[in-house]
């Protein structure tokens, strides 16, 4: 990798934009693109070449990385006749670092594989904190030749690369991980809300949790009762966290894959019904830990 | 405590006679009742005294430790009019390590008060093997005088005794704790059983969950996926675990408790239904990580 | 039932004091008791005999009725050694109208039998404007015989008289009914909004569903959404008709009685925690249909 | 209408294959297309013209009906850029009757209309009894002018037409109505269940309920508790009814349809996912009243 490399950047929102800017810093060439003339004009400023199109920024490019809201935009780019992927020099590695269903990723791969062009699925783990300090992990889907064509690029994005599986294992493995953590999210304002309502001080019942069997990563990183952990997104009115609607987006994947796949989960359902009347009832752009409240207000 | 104590014991099952034993093993003599005339004479054989009846054993006791089945058990022995309570010395302690409802502890050690008598809540973590161990967890709800004055026995019998807060509290946090507990056993079924349909290895999958922010105690220390864990109850038929019905049991007390206080717990009713399902299916004496049978199968 | 009887009616509110006064509008002369002095005085400007306990109302009754807000209160009138049926003359007729738990019916007819006297359960369907109308449905639980005795008073305060078993059977079909309503409410806002937001006009929608194998009760005769039914209190801003806390008492008591039952429902129990969490919302004193509310609102 | 029709059918499974020799019956010109060379027989045999493709069927239809299994069936027909639509001569109408989801169908229509070409989507209520008897209901998402056309063919095959709306709005329809008859089958074994575990008459609690406001149509006509209606599939060992897998794919289709549009469905979805847990212990082809044994054992 002592060469410097050509590498189209595609959807530079707020996780592309960081994550092309550390390439940029890395010494990559990166040919940025984003609907928006803000993302292009920060590249730009960041020392990133920005382009007119996805077309234009993948000519030429050795590795193309994409960053995208959801399936239908990774569908659109990718998976069209008239896509991108005609314009993608045979030998180039494609990254998808979008969180989509593995359904789609799979297919996007397959059609990149017909076109003669590696593609694997890359879906982080951190927010956007992490994707500015180059702290990402990256869940992949791929076959280890592939894995090992990419992990120097993923290397200057972030610190940990997981091979999941061969391609969509990378979403799944997201997906499965993320449905758990709303589960957790949930279950913990549950349990600590019943606890309050008999008596318990929060700190006190979720020191003893955070000791016996019913531990879990969010109770201990991201307590949801607000003054029980002052680094929590609940100690400062969740703002700055891991958004609900993100969080409802990740659900409805894990959900629609599971009817695809046609196995149930239940608890995941009734998770994303939960956090969908949440964010319905405006609370969209808050920390999902703010479910808390949800269960807050007792009967009288 | 250096002098030898003279304490009843009530309730010699599967948890009290290793917990009686571990007493008299530690010095104390100890006056043992169980409707068992077996538990009696393995108590008799470890050198406890067995009585005729729990009036019997209380007789003079300085502590009375009582371990019961159900809340119905605990209410009869010490809530009825003419129950054991005009038969303690005044002064006594009285220690009950049921798991029930935090409102019948509290009922019961509002009428030992007024007996004039402690009684304190001290239900346990940790199943057979950690009470013949002498390495339980005693979740205590009391007040600080009274926890002063139990945790010298306690301690012959655990490792660990914590103050969840006053009267009933040690019954809320075990509640609290289990209810999330049996929701993330389903939970973690439920993503690794999705990750499977998917094409994932379950091995994988969990190391990648075990290193994210879905991590739990459960999938750690108790993953449900067969081969995954060779020392989980999993790898073994699901056998020598904590049962279904004692799961199912402890997420009753969990909606009973909540239907009281007026909260909701949508995920912890929805668990403990899942879990009556799967024992009425023939499941209930299977470690509880059975449940990942449940989603097992999948759709043709 | 040519002569006058004297009657016992305990509990004066909502919808006893209308029983009450239907019964002394059909010649009976009734001793009321309620603990508000107002409910009292309406009682004897209509023409009953306003007491100062229930014990004094009781006296020398032939038939007592109760018509109270929850199990806690039927039990403290019956279940005390120190209650009512020490007061009440052998020979007499108790009829429970209140809604309350099928065990705690069970246990004061129980109690009530060991006295010499007969207690039947006997909720009613159909809210304060039946009470008014006299044309109240009652669910029976007793023996045939004492249903027979206790129907010509019934049939004074309603217009449906059934009998669904032996003792606590009353109370039991009430709640399987309820438990079935509520859920139907929920399930209806669900469709209804499901079609909505694919842009299907809702009358439209539930026209069809009224003639198709979804058509409920609930959808026909209290609709959900607003304008669809003049009639239905959504059209009058939820307001008169039956209030989300008493469903979500009725829920809860299905809940109570299914974890005693052991046996298990899942739906049941979701439709008592979105009621709950509706209710915990501000929502306790409209009619129950608000629940479309709490679907009505779409995601971004 | 007086003149023959010269009319294409897609897809003669259980429900097509009736449907298309009702229309041979009134006198149509039936040429169908199936992949099951039985199926294609069958038709023949009473009097229709096998085809061995879409595209030799379509040929000079002036209506082209579909009765295919899922979206992807629908998907593949009609909106490939080389589907059958380039072959079906323009002022035809197209009318599928297949349940799908109704962002596939309005797509096909969509695609359709640029091909100069009528296109209503038309799913059926009513099992194969009704499609063999001509009873069909068809609920439909088109404009008036295009119902218009449809409806003389539609009536050959079925005895009611509803107009649900424009494109989409008859698969919407459907979606909601089954949707919530998933739901009513899983509460009505839910609150029998309850009921017979508290001691009362199946038939009883039923004839109580159907008269009161827990009443629906799935407890009236197709009653899951085996004894209580002799004529329901649930007193023939659920045989010979709606089928748990085709239930399973309504509700799939219906919460597909509430994560497409934003929307939450709890109750829709706990349905879905019990339905699921059923199949995959292997009842997929009983009758969906079978739903009635997975509530039925009761716990020790």
């Amino acid at each position: 990798m002592g060469d410097v490399m050509k590498v189209a950047f595609i959807g530079l929102g707020n996780m592309g934009l960081p994550m092309a800017i550390n390439l940029v810093r890395a010494g990559e060439q990166v040919y940025g693109y984003d609907l928006s003339p803000a993302a292009l004009r920060e590249l730009a400023l960041a020392g990133g070449i920005p382009c007119d199109s996805a077309r234009q920024a993948v000519d030429g490019a050795e590795a193309v990385i994409s960053m995208l809201p959801a399936s239908r935009h990774v569908h659109s780019l990718y998976c069209h006749p008239d896509g991108v992927l005609n314009f993608v020099a045979r030998g180039s590695i494609l990254i998808d670092c979008s969180t989509i269903s593995p359904a789609t990723s799979r297919q996007a791969s397959k059609i990149a594989e017909e076109c003669g062009l590696d593609m694997i699925d890359a879906p982080v783990s951190g927010g956007t904190q992490s994707a500015q300090a180059g702290t990402l992990t990256f869940m992949i889907g791929s076959t280890i030749e592939q894995l090992a064509r990419a992990q120097p690029l993923l290397e200057k994005m972030g610190k940990r690369v997981v091979h999941a599986g061969s391609s969509g294992a990378g979403q799944t493995a997201k997906l499965c991980n993320n449905m758990l953590l709303g589960i957790l999210m949930l279950a913990n304002s549950e349990a600590i809300q019943l606890g309050i309502a008999n008596g318990l001080d929060p700190k006190t019942l979720c020191d003893i949790t955070n000791n016996s069997s019913g531990a879990n990563c969010a109770l201990k990183t991201n307590n949801p009762c607000p003054g029980v952990d002052p680094m929590a997104a609940s100690s400062r009115d969740y703002t700055g966290g891991f958004a609900v609607d993100l969080m409802l987006k990740d659900l409805g994947l894990a959900i629609e894959t599971s009817l695809q796949s046609g196995t149930s989960a239940a608890l995941g359902s009734l998770a994303r019904n939960l956090f969908a009347l949440h964010s319905a009832a405006g609370n969209g752009e808050r920390d999902f830990g703010s479910v808390f409240d949800l269960y807050g207000r007792r009967l009288a």
